[in-house]
């Protein structure tokens, strides 16, 4: 298929990296300035451009993989005289219907992963989710997510609000997690590589357990003194992440003492 | 060497295991209850009391794995007597003073990780932090350490503290965020091993990058749409979750615009 490709940071590059390599022609990026668009188009092996009015007429499909907030505005700028062309995003939090309107077939192409430039990732793992507006679009979507990834999945723009939320926690609150652990051992010169084997483990037990089950320390068990004397610790080193300890130990805490929702595949393993 | 174990939880039960598998005579078990000091016992292929005073007086080494809260009222009624022997205990949070005037041998062996009963884990890449009283305490916490697992690093209990409020950020505040992502997609009947791609590529990026370096996401860039619009999503689920949504966004926009902190092993990476 021929593709352009709106968009040209982390999620743009690695979906651009893996659209060429499954063989599409990749034949224009757009980017808001010239310095980007190059620098993506140089290893896409295609034209740049920073004018939405330069975009080519005769793509099969267009892919918008710009920041959340600027979304609407190149839609309704990029949309116009391109009608013939499949229209797709790639937010998780935006809702299909921003297309709606603008032109006939659109649709939405969310891989959920974290992206860096800075690291490759392989695409054909990721979980990626697909919306359509009409049988043209499923058409084309289908094809381009199945051509760069075995696990494609429809969901509705419902749907994946919840889905993108959870992704939030899962990924970027738990990597603030990390950046806080790193901070804590920095300060006493402890090298940050001691903490992998636990973060590797505590990603693994998430395999097996479900995150309730797997659930250790002292929140869990509500041991108060080593909770009252960490967060004087935390204090001593940063009072706004004392805030942040306190209250995730407290929710901790509170979730042991929930029922747990039901998770469906893991329902007979569920206390 | 001949080995006490007084708990019977889940890290008494795996550097039990990982004790016995590395050829130490497993003497004896102590929990507050038989039922449980049982149950390890006949793991460990020994006697198993819930009378402090029936421990044996002739052991190498006494290990005390009970939680925080219990370990000075049971070092102080189970040293008594007991002065020949090594004793250790292996709570990340605690001093190594608490052995202090009961005996003359006494040290720490924490090895850093979670334990949960469901999952047997590999204790030869733990990393293990040890502290010791004397030389006596030395050459047995390190034979013992080194026993089990090749990561063995000296620590003094002043850096563990630190030590250990990193790993409740890395490993119980990270899986509490998994938790919620869990509860989020429960919400919707959307099955949770969807999000373990994320998680795994999440705990993978930072063993190349720091995890200031690794963050993405609506927060890092602060995408006011976005986060609003999750922060009523949230509430919509769980109005204390709304506020630690909040938080933690807020958290990792200031991280973003501070300075990180030197990781010895990581300055040459350093913005």
């Amino acid at each position: 298929m021929k593709i352009v490709m709106m968009g040209a940071g982390n999620l743009a590059t690695s979906l651009g990296k893996a659209l060429l390599r499954a063989g599409h022609d990749m034949a224009q990026v757009y980017s808001r300035t010239m310095a980007s668009a190059s620098a993506l188009a140089a290893v896409l092996h295609c034209q740049a451009t920073c004018d939405l009015g330069a975009l080519t007429g005769d793509a099969d499909v267009y892919i918008i993989a710009v920041k959340d907030s600027a979304l609407r505005q190149v839609a309704a700028q990029a949309c116009a005289g391109r009608a013939a062309g499949v229209w797709l995003h790639t937010a998780g939090s935006m809702p299909i219907d921003v297309f709606k309107g603008l032109v006939p077939h659109y649709g939405v192409l969310y891989p959920m992963l974290t992206f860096s430039k800075a690291r490759e990732v392989d695409f054909s793992v990721i979980p990626t989710f697909v919306e359509y507006s009409d049988a043209t679009a499923q058409s084309a979507v289908e094809a381009l997510a199945g051509s760069v990834t075995q696990r494609v999945y429809p969901l509705t723009s419902a749907d994946r609000r919840y889905l993108h939320l959870a992704a939030v926690w899962a990924c970027n609150f738990a990597n603030h997690c990390y950046d806080v652990a790193a901070q804590l051992l920095a300060t006493r010169g402890i090298p940050f590589d001691v903490m992998l084997p636990l973060i590797d483990e505590t990603a693994r037990k998430v395999h097996r357990l479900t995150p309730r089950q797997a659930q250790t320390g002292p929140a869990v068990r509500y041991d108060e003194n080593v909770i009252a004397a960490q967060a004087r610790l935390m204090a001593s080193v940063d009072p706004q992440l004392e805030d942040l300890y306190r209250r995730l130990s407290t929710s901790i805490h509170r979730a042991a003492q929930s029922p747990e929702k039901n998770d469906p595949k893991h329902s007979q393993q569920e206390e």
